[in-house]
This record gives C-alpha cells, structure tokens and sequence, in this order.
C-alpha cells in the first residue's frame, strides 16, 4: 500500500465532455462555499461549462408556473444561486494568452488531495511562440476559516525571460446554468443577483449584490498577494473589477500570486461588507503557509474519526474515501444550512434539501462527528415552524409537515404526488432525532429541541391516519418509490410514522423525567390525553402483510397492478421516467427505488426475516435503480440476508457513481446521498450496524475480495475502531469509558478490545 | 297559458355585477358564432366586462408552463380566443353621447326571444339635453347563414329634431379576458391576434387577421345599411374601421341601422376574405325582413321537435326552454367543432370540448336532432388519428384515447390526475356511438365511422387493463369524480368499458354481416383473435362490490378511506377544490360530482336494484355537487328509485343554475352540460327513457307541482309525442312506421296512440 492508496482522485483529461464533469469532481467546498472546479482562464467558447460559485443556504425566488394551479399549489420556491465570480485569472506571456488549448500542453494534471482538502493544477506549458512555463494552480475552500477561498497561482519559467502579467478579475454580474434543451435544469435564463456596490478599501477589491427576489445580500472581497516585484493596474467597472499585475521573471524563478476571496452573507452578517473586510484582514494576517497547515490539521482530525479503509481495492478505497470527502464539504456548519442533494458541487436539484440529509447522510456524522450532526438536525428544528405552515397548506389544522424539498424551509416541490405528498419525510427526520438520541444519550438534545420535532410530527400523523376497525390507516401519501404514488397504507410510510410516534411518546415519557413536560403543554398545548391516542395508534398501526407470500407489500393495492413488462423495455428506455408519462409508470409494479426494502433496514424489527428475505427477493426484480438512492441500500440489505456477492456488486456500482459518471449526470453536481449511502454500505452493510433502543449490533462480513476494512465509531461518548478482517473482528476501545455492544445478538462489554472470530 | 310563457327571458338590471352575467345569458349564438351580450356603446370604465365574439373550433396555442415537467406533459394547449369586435355602435345627439349611465334611462328592458332567435334591447332615454329617443337594438346570429351576425339598430325620436350620429366600429385590436385575481381565468395579458390587412372594397369592410401561434386566419366583414337620407364618413387606421353616419330625425319618426357582420376562418375556407365577401353580398341580397324570417323558420323547426313544456311551473318552465335554447346555440354543426363546456358564450375552460357533450349533451341531440347528433360524432372520428397520438404520449402502444379537454384533437389538460387521467373519455365517445345506432339503427354510419372509433377505443382497454386470475382489472385511471384520482378498478370506468367491448365486438360482427371486416384488416390491422380477446375482456370484467353494504364502491380502496368531516366543513368552504390542497381531498370520502351513480343511471343492466338504491343512497351522503355536472344525474336517479320529491329538488336546481347563478361563474359562461343535463332531467328522470339494444324503455313519473308535459323524441325513423299527465301517460306517433316500446317494462307496438294510467 503506497501512502497515496486511495487518497488522491486525479484527471489529465482536456475533452469538453469529461472538464464538465471534472467541474463537480473538482470543486473546492466547505459546507458554506463551494466553487466548481473551473479552469481560471476559462475553456474555449464552444465549449459547454457550468461556471458557479455556491453559498448554502443563499437563494433567491423564483415563480413557479403551473398548466393548472389548484389550491395549495406553490407560487414560488428557493432556488440556490451562482454568486459573484471570483475565479479569474489569466496569464500573458509576451503578448501569448496561456489557455490548454492553445500552444502546446507538455504536461497536465489536476489532482483532489482528500488529506490536505486542496485541489491542484499542475501544468507544463509552451506558449506558441516557444515560451515554457511550468504553471502551479492550488485551490482550497478552508474548513477553518469558512468564508475563505483561496487560489495560490505559482509560474516558474523554464526558457523564458521577460513579463508575465496576470489578470485577475472578479464579477458580479452572474446567472445561473440553463440550457433550453435538457428539462432537468432551467430552461430559461434568469438574472439572480444585481451588483449594489463596487468598491476598493485598503487593497481589499469589494462586490456588494442583492438577490432579485428574496433580497438577501452578499459580499464578496478579494485580495492580491504577489511574491514579485510588481506593477498593479486596478480598474473597475460598475459591475466588476480587475487587477492587472505584471512582473518580471527569469528562467528557474518561480511567483507566485496569492487571491484570497472572502465571501459573506446577510444570513449570516447583520453588514457583510463590513464582515467581509474584518475576515479577509483577519485571514491575511497569516502566512498563507498557515492557512494550509490549519486546513492540514482541520483534514487529520477530520480523517482520524470519519475514514473508512479497505484493505484490497485501491479504486474502491479512494471512492469511499472521495464519498466521505464529499459529505465533509458539502455539510451546512451553522443551523442555516443543511446539505443539498447536489453539496455544493452544482445547480442540480436547485440546492435544495431532501430527506437525503437524514436518512442517507446523517449517519455518517452521527457516528464520526456528533456535534456537525447535532447542527444538522437543528437546522431542522429552527425550520418547524415553516413547516407547521407548510401543514396548514396541506389542509391539516394540527402538526408540522416538513416540505419535500426546501432551502428556507418552505416547500418547494411543483409536483406534489412525487413532492409534498412524501410525508414519510417527517417520520425520517423524527428517525435520526431519535437515532441521535440513542447514539448520544443526549437528553438536553431531546428536551430542547428532539421532543418538540417528535410531538410535531407525531400529531400530524394523526391527523392524517383514520381508524378502520382496530386499525390505524395512513391514506393518500406517497412512499419513496416515486414509480408508485399517491397510495393508501404505504408500508415504509406507516412503519416510519409508527416509529415516530412511538418514539413521540418516549420521548414525551422523558421530558417529563426531566420536569419539562409543562413547558410543551404552554408553548403548544400538548396534554396526557394526546400522547395516550399516540400510543394507541402506534400500537394499532396497520402495516400491509400478504400472508400468501409472506411479504409486505408496498401499498394496499401494490400487488393487484401488472408487473412491468421488463422484457420488452430496451436499455435506452431507462430511466424510465425520462421515456414514460407518470400514469403510465404508476399503472405497473416497478419501484424507481428501494421502498419497503429500507423500511427493513431502518425498522428490521418489524418484521421477521423470511419477510424481510421474501420482500427483498420480490422488489428486487421490479427495482430499476433509477434513483441514486436505490442501490446502496439493497447492497446494505444483500448483507443483512448473507448474500454478499450481491451486497458487493450493489455497492460497487454506488461507491463510483460519480467518478465513474454512472447516472451521466454528475456534471450537475455530486450525488450527496450516495455518498452517504456508501458510507452506509460500508458501516451498516458490510459490518451489519444497527442503533436500536436496547444497544448497538453488529452483524459483520466480508467480501471475498477484501483483506479487511476498518473504521471508527463514536457511541455514548467513546469512540471506538472496527476491524473486520477475513477470519475476526476486532473492536478496540479508542477513548471513553466502554459500553455494551451486541455482535452477532451476543452482548459484550467494550472495555479495551474484543475479538470475535467472524461467522 | 300565455303566449309567452316561458319563451322569454328578459331582464332591466343595469347594476355592474349582473351586466357581466346578462353578457352571457344573452349571448347570441348559432354554434359558429357566439357574440357576448355586450352593450354596442359600452357600460362606464370601472365596469368588468368580458367583451367577447368567438368561433367555434377556431384558436390560439398558448405555451404551458409546468413547476416540474414530467415526460408526457403537454407542451402547449389550444385555446379560443376573442376575435374582432364588431359589436361597436355608439350614438350622438345634439353633441351627447347616448349611455345608459348618463342622461336618464325613462325605460329600459333586454329580452331573448327564444322562439325568434333574437336578442333586444327596447331603451327609452332622455339626453343630458332633454332630448327623449326611443332605441332598439336587435343582435342575431344567423342559423341559416351561420357566418353572419347582425345589429339591428332603429332610433325614433320623441321630442327631438335635429342631427343624429352613429359611430360604428370594426376593431380588430383584441385580447382575451384576463383578470390577475382570479386563478380560474387567464391571469396574464397574451395578445392572440395580429391584424394582416385592413381595407374597404364594394362597401364592404374587411379586417383581415391572424393567431399568433397557430397561424389560423379569419376575416371580419361589416356593412351598413341606413334607412335614412345619411352623410357616411369612413375611416381605418391599421388596425380597425370606423364608419360615421349622420342623419337628421324628426319627432315621432324611427331611423334604421343595420350593421351586417360575417365572419369566416382559413379552417373552413381557403381564401377566408374573398369568402366573406360572398357571403356578404349572398345575405345583404335579401332584405333584412328575410333574414328574420329565415331564422323564424329554423327555430319553428327546431322547436318542433325540440321543445319540452310543462304545465304548472313558468320558471322552470324558462329554464327548460333556455337550457335546449343554449344547448343550440352551442353545438357545433360542421366536423370542425363540437360542443364546449361553454358554448359560445364565454372563455371558461378555454373553449375546451369535454365528456359533456357525450354524456350530457348528446342525447337531447340524439333524440331530436339526429342529423346534428351524426355531425357532433363526426368531430370525434375527425379526431382520432389525434387520439391515437395522445394514446402514445400516455405510453400506450396500441388504440386511441381521446383527450380530456380539446379544440383540434391533441391534449389540452395540464394537470393529469383530474384530466388525462379520465381515460372513462373514451368509453363515454363510445357509449354515444352505441346510442346512436340503437336510436337510428344507421349500420352505414357504424361501418363508415363508429366500428373504427369503438375498435380503437377497445383497443387501449386491452392496452390498460390486466388480468388477475379470472378477472380483467383497469389501474391507476381517475373517473368522474375529480375529489378521487388515479385509482385501480374505479366502478364507473369498468362498467363503460366494457360496455365499450361489449359493443366493440358487437359492431364487429355488424361491420363483418356487411362485409367490411376486410377493410379493417387491411387500415388498422384488426383480426379475429383480437376481437374474441375484446369478447374475454368484457367477460370477465371486474366490477367492485362490496356483498355486505350490497354496494358498489367508486375504486378498490374508496371504502377505506374515512369519510370527509362535513359537519365541521364550513359552507364558505365549498366548492372544495377552491379550499382544500387537492391531496387533503383525495384523502377522504367525497365526490365532487355523480361517479358510481353516473354509471348506474348509463348501465343500469350492470346491478340489482337494491345495489343501485344502496349507493344512491351512500353516494349521495359524500358529494358536494361542487361540479355542475352533478345535480342532474341525482335527480334522474332519484326519479328512477320513485323518490320524486328528490328528484324534483335537484331538478330545481338543475334547471335555473345559469338564469339564477347559482354557482357564481356565469359570467364567464353558461354550463352547456348542465343545459344538456336539464334536458334528461325531464326525459330519462322523469319520464325515466333508456335506451337499450332490447328497445326505448319508458318509467314515467310526475311531480306534484305539475300539471302535465310533453316532448318529442326521434326513435328508428318514428317522431313520437310523449306526454305525461297527473294520471296518464300518452304516446302519440306523430311520423313514421311504428315501433316497439317498453312502458314500465311491459312491451307495447306504437302505431297511432299508446295511452297507460300512470302507476
């Protein structure tokens, strides 16, 4: 094993096809910005870029049109916008313009260091008239400071004796993606943002905007830093401004200009100009070798909880490695952001947050990085309120219903039978606030902020279930299988909402303990007489079960629809969604996703096994994977069942999905729930991790191609490594006090390490 | 019994609100050409008024934006559209302008004469000046020469002599009504049509015109015809005509103005100008006494066959009257048009033709126009290559499936679960189809058009439904009742579609004794095998009932759903759809309109009529008769279950729903199939017709509020008088051979005279 196995992703390529999606693959994000990975001096004009600068949480409105507009439609939504581009930079090198396709490229790389969180390019040029210059472009998004961007741009020449100038621009005048022909991103363009002020203060180059709609404002600062001798020429316009800096330079010397950018926002700032200026002072007065070494160090704590090895499969290691990296950068840090299905990679999906965040990423920072969970899910909290009036919306007089997709936190889905009317969203965010309970013991968590969600969303569901006999019924939802929607009893939806409500109940059970019930009975009129007719429906509620075939089926008439014919469908017919009409899609038994197969993973104590085996056997052949959501989770659930040759070609196929460009659509941005996923497939797959009320289980095993893989946990404040080689499992008690663990349903205490022999 | 009653429908409001539902009530129409009953010299500004003429079957194509566009969502939608105002006549005296809302109004009445076909308005006025005019003004649309409209414009003066002057327009500067406010019109400003040409030629004035999008002509033409010794001053800019009569009056003497308009469209004609030119000349060649007289005689006809009288009401009575007066000015009479769910009278649901006119408004065609009835099916085979477009764009590989709403053929529903998805369109065409040939017994008819129609329409059945074990099941299709979408095996779409088989087969072997079967072998591939599957289909097709309440449910899981709250709904909440998210709705038990009872009342063959009493009685608890379309199948079926008092209350209901506005939106035009709708009201509910492939069934009945009534139906070749009397009821052969009837289920040969005491 090299020091670099798996830690480096690198691209020499210069097709138009693939710097597209290198754009994604390389961008430079740190939960607040995220810049695409564009060349500075651009590409050629033919060719086709999504140039973009990214803050989470930072939208504007746009209207939402609808052929018909019934009551309750959405009139407008959040949408993430590109803000003031900062990226700029050209070089000139005796009246030679340096761009990779002009002149002769003797050498080029671009590399993603997942250690040190800096993508650099490495590049040796000949301009076309014969000058060599070996060009160095780093480019860091800091996890310490996170309003700073920097881009560290060293020339050396290697023949050349003369001028070099540099021009460095930053814009403001900036829209968002669109392409008339492709239907999944904007179709029309649209100017987001309008530039309010250009100014120059103490060397710090200033761009002050507003959105159009939501009238947020941002700032973004510049400064140059230059190693040479140098003339600086700065001119601005009303919307720009640019730095022409020119020096000399001697053959084997390198320069070196430093531009340290520096955005704010007025979420955050009460004056972002002013917050902009303090920052960017704040972050040169540095060294900028510290800078990188504070990013190093920020990496080897990051690393030290979150990575995940695999000993045997270098492509494999660098694609758990890239997904963990990737969930690291596009994480929201303040109770503002959250995580966009895209990170901040792209205008996929808009920016917006999906359920995604809980049930696919929340995992992986509920076990290495409990505090950066805890802000997610606050987040969460701080948005309850939108959602008790998205539930008004939605014609429900009690409760909150969190919207299907969101910035601010009202919905902002245009299509509601595969939109709003996914209400299992609140059950999955009730699930990882009791997950994290049961992962941190944090009681203060539940009493302050958990309980307040639970009781939410708990009353919403008895507003929408009705008693049919001694059953509790939950109608007209749709589960998270898009090809199927608007149904009756949709068995993850009802297992998800009784899970809410029960835990709705403990969690009640507990706020009492700790004397605060009298608080909710104020602040939202809850009393005992409410969480007994909880109980009651979660003990009542109804989840489909076919005697017959001993599986559950995924709504009350499921299995009375044909099967798809999937003999007859060609290969270019998938997505199906993208070549059928919804109708038709809905008429047939095909799940776009897993469905009532992570209903078992998340609840596998719902049902016994040979229902859980029957129903994953069942779905999976009417399962197309359309979704990147999909696959993961039958990898995780192949384990669970023991075949782990499926378990491992499932996740082979989700640990690469972007790097390998697999949905052909990463050019839009990351795959964040992916990434989760395989993060999962790796914990709760392969190691069989399941957090339930009674402990922590193991169930581990091992593909045959691995030698081991490790990674490490935390658990009631320990923190704890896993290591599953080809004959045992090794637990080792890193810091804390030791808990009880169950491996294989035995109960064992971790004090220092435990050794079992693996199955 | 006067003379007048009910032929009349007169009104003197001059109140802004109740102007702008006169503009419909007494819209003049001739199933061509609708003109709104706007005032020539126009109301004050701050009046609303929709100031309309339209052409039936002649649009525009607006873009449809959708908030999320999924595969198979239209793209664009037609629309009809407000085509040159020619309605301007404005009058001067001694220098005052004559308006209703100056000077004094000494007298003032509008009255539709139904037995004429004209519209007037008798106003006696008195100038700011004191000068006393009386002026009428009568508006008509030709039946006879369905391109020409006319206003018929006599002044008389009372006390004044001196100079008159008539300003009269041609405009041709238009736009739809828009009204930002309210969701249900167009809330946006979009000019439709472009003036090509303005000129003058023979007298004659021309505005020449063209749609934005489809690129449809038309031509406007005005000529004026004076009574008096008149100076003509004219003038045209390059969007409209204006013509300036003066003339002076004397006391006690009447002045003429007839403004001759003809309106043609590049649909019809080639060359739509010089078309118009002729007809021009063709209707200013007789005298204007003619034209009246020729219209007499159309309506004479008309009314011969087509009216309904009852003894003992005078509103309802009126109601009656108007509702087959409208369901005339309505109807389409070329293969171009077809009925929209506002005639011509408004811009209500854009001009779109629905399932009204099959379910609604064909059979009183059927029974006493069958000539027009023949040209109403004609559109829809005109239409179905369009339909088997659409059938593809829904996913279907094989058949045609009509679209929900339409001008030319191809979808115009934006939103699909309460549009496309009504896939019922297709056996409702083919129902009517049915229903012609056992009213006429026409086999030309079924092999040169219905046998197509019914086999293609067979054909997405086929397509649609599956197999479960021995039953034939139809998935996710919505029925009627638009409070319940995308539903398996909803009860009203499997009964009409196997009747739909049922006759597909039936035609088949009628087409084959006539020797055409070859015909359809060779055009759409039909075979043998093909039909017997269509004969298996029908067979085993699945109808949902539920043994223990002895009813049939609307959908496989309707019964499980928990019934609306309607005792904590507000009655400001209702329509629902106005109030409620769309997916709060279909989350309970409640019906917009008639679904189960719809079908019971078609196929009354299908149950038992314990089965059909029991879901009146069920259905009737859950629907709102928020759709105009609801009422009037209560009220036959409650005829038919002998609850008369019912059946009546809906009848009242029914019938003046437009005269008394009852649902609000009059102003925005009448509700064709309600009109169609009164009319069963008295045929199939009271006097309790079916029409059936064993013969004409009679179950009379009469309320106690009446005397007696009378209509008249065509039945294979026969005219017959039908006439219910408090203690009798008397069938009376007023043409024709003879034919075979049932009354009361007993058998009778009408030759002359058919009298039966009413049970």
């Amino acid at each position: 094993m090299t020091e670099n196995y798996g830690w480096e992703i690198i691209s020499d390529s210069l097709e138009a096809s693939e710097l597209i999606v290198d754009e994604t693959l390389f961008h430079t994000a740190n939960g607040y910005l995220g810049v695409r990975g564009n060349f500075e001096e651009g590409y050629p004009n033919a060719f086709d870029t999504i140039r973009g600068t990214y803050i989470n949480g930072f939208y504007d409105i746009s209207e939402v049109k609808h052929g018909e507009k019934l009551n309750g439609f959405i009139e407008s939504k959040q949408k993430i916008i590109n803000i003031t581009d900062v990226q700029g930079i050209e070089l000139f090198v005796d009246g030679d313009r340096f761009s990779l396709f002009e002149g002769e490229v003797l050498d080029y790389k671009r590399t993603l260091d997942m250690r040190s969180g800096v993508v650099s390019r490495q590049i040796v040029w000949k301009s076309p008239k014969g000058h060599m210059l070996e060009i160095t472009i780093c480019r860091m998004a800091s996890f310490v400071s996170t309003d700073l961007f920097v881009i560290d741009y060293t020339v050396k020449s290697l023949n050349y004796e003369g001028e070099i100038v540099l021009v460095s621009t930053q814009i403001g005048e900036v829209s968002n993606y669109f392409n008339p022909n492709d239907p999944r991103v904007a179709g029309e363009f649209e100017q987001h943002l309008t530039v309010r002020e250009v100014r120059r203060e103490d060397h710090i180059d200033l761009i002050h905007s507003e959105t159009n709609a939501s009238k947020l404002r941002m700032t973004s600062a510049v400064k140059h830093s230059v190693s040479a001798q140098c003339q600086t020429e700065s001119t601005s316009d009303n919307r720009s401004l640019t730095t022409k800096i020119k020096f000399q330079i001697k053959v084997g010397v390198s320069e070196r200009l430093i531009k340290y950018c520096v955005f704010t926002d007025s979420i955050r700032y009460s004056d972002c100009s002013q917050s902009a200026l303090c920052k960017m002072h704040e972050v040169t007065r540095m060294p900028i070798e510290k800078v990188y070494e504070l990013q190093k160090d920020y990496m080897d704590a990051f690393w030290k909880h979150a990575d995940v090895t695999v000993e045997g499969d270098e492509k494999l290691q660098q694609g758990i490695r890239f997904s963990i990296f990737q969930l690291l950068q596009s994480a929201g840090k303040d109770k503002y952001s959250n995580i966009a299905a895209k990170g901040l990679s792209g205008e996929g999906y808009e920016g917006h947050y999906f359920w995604d965040t809980e049930i696919y990423m929340l995992p992986f920072f509920l076990l290495t990085n409990p505090a950066l969970a805890e802000n997610l899910l606050s987040y969460r909290y701080e948005k309850l309120e939108a959602a008790r009036e998205n539930a008004r919306i939605l014609g429900h007089q009690k409760g909150a219903l969190y919207p299907w997709r969101t910035i601010s936190g009202s919905e902002c889905s245009a299509y509601f039978p595969s939109g709003s009317a996914q209400y299992h969203i609140n059950a999955d965010i009730a699930y990882m606030f009791v997950q994290h309970y049961l992962v941190t013991k944090n009681t203060d968590f539940v009493v302050s902020k958990s309980a307040e969600v639970l009781f939410e969303t708990a009353r919403l569901w008895m507003d929408t279930g009705h008693y049919v006999g001694e059953s509790f019924r939950i109608d007209a939802v749709t589960g998270p299988d898009e090809y199927t929607c608007v149904v009756n009893n949709n068995y993850y939806t009802n297992a998800m909402a009784k899970y809410n409500l029960k835990w709705a109940v403990k969690f009640y059970e507990l706020v009492k303990e700790h004397g605060g019930s009298a608080f909710f009975t104020n602040s939202i009129g809850l009393d005992e007489k409410e969480v007994r007719d909880w109980q009651e429906a979660y003990q009542k509620m109804y989840l489909p079960y076919d005697e017959k075939l001993d599986i559950n089926p995924q709504d009350d008439t499921f299995f009375s629809k044909a099967v798809w014919d999937f003999e007859n469908t060609p290969k270019e017919n998938y997505p199906l969604l993208l070549h059928y009409h919804p109708l038709y899609i809905y008429r047939y038994q095909v799940c776009k996703q897993a469905d009532t197969v992570l209903a078992h993973f998340l609840l596998e104590d719902e049902q016994k096994l040979s229902t859980i085996q029957n129903s994953f056997e069942y779905y999976e052949k009417i399962t197309t994977h359309d979704s990147s959501l999909s696959t993961c989770i039958f990898s995780i659930m192949a384990a669970r069942l023991g075949n782990i040759r499926k378990a491992y070609d499932y996740f082979i196929h989700t640990t690469r999905l972007d790097l390998d460009n697999t949905h052909h659509n990463t050019k839009d941005g990351i795959h964040t729930a992916n990434m989760g996923g395989t993060y999962m497939g790796m914990v709760y797959g392969f190691a069989g991790l399941r957090i339930k009320e009674t402990g922590m289980y193991f169930n581990p095993v091992i593909p045959e191609e691995w030698k081991s893989y490790t990674f490490k946990i935390s658990y009631e404040g320990n923190l704890m490594q896993v290591k599953i080689c080809k004959e045992k499992c090794v637990f080792t008690l890193l810091s804390g006090t030791g808990c009880d663990i169950y491996v294989w349903h035995e109960k064992y205490h971790l004090e220092d390490e435990l050794v079992k022999e693996l199955k």
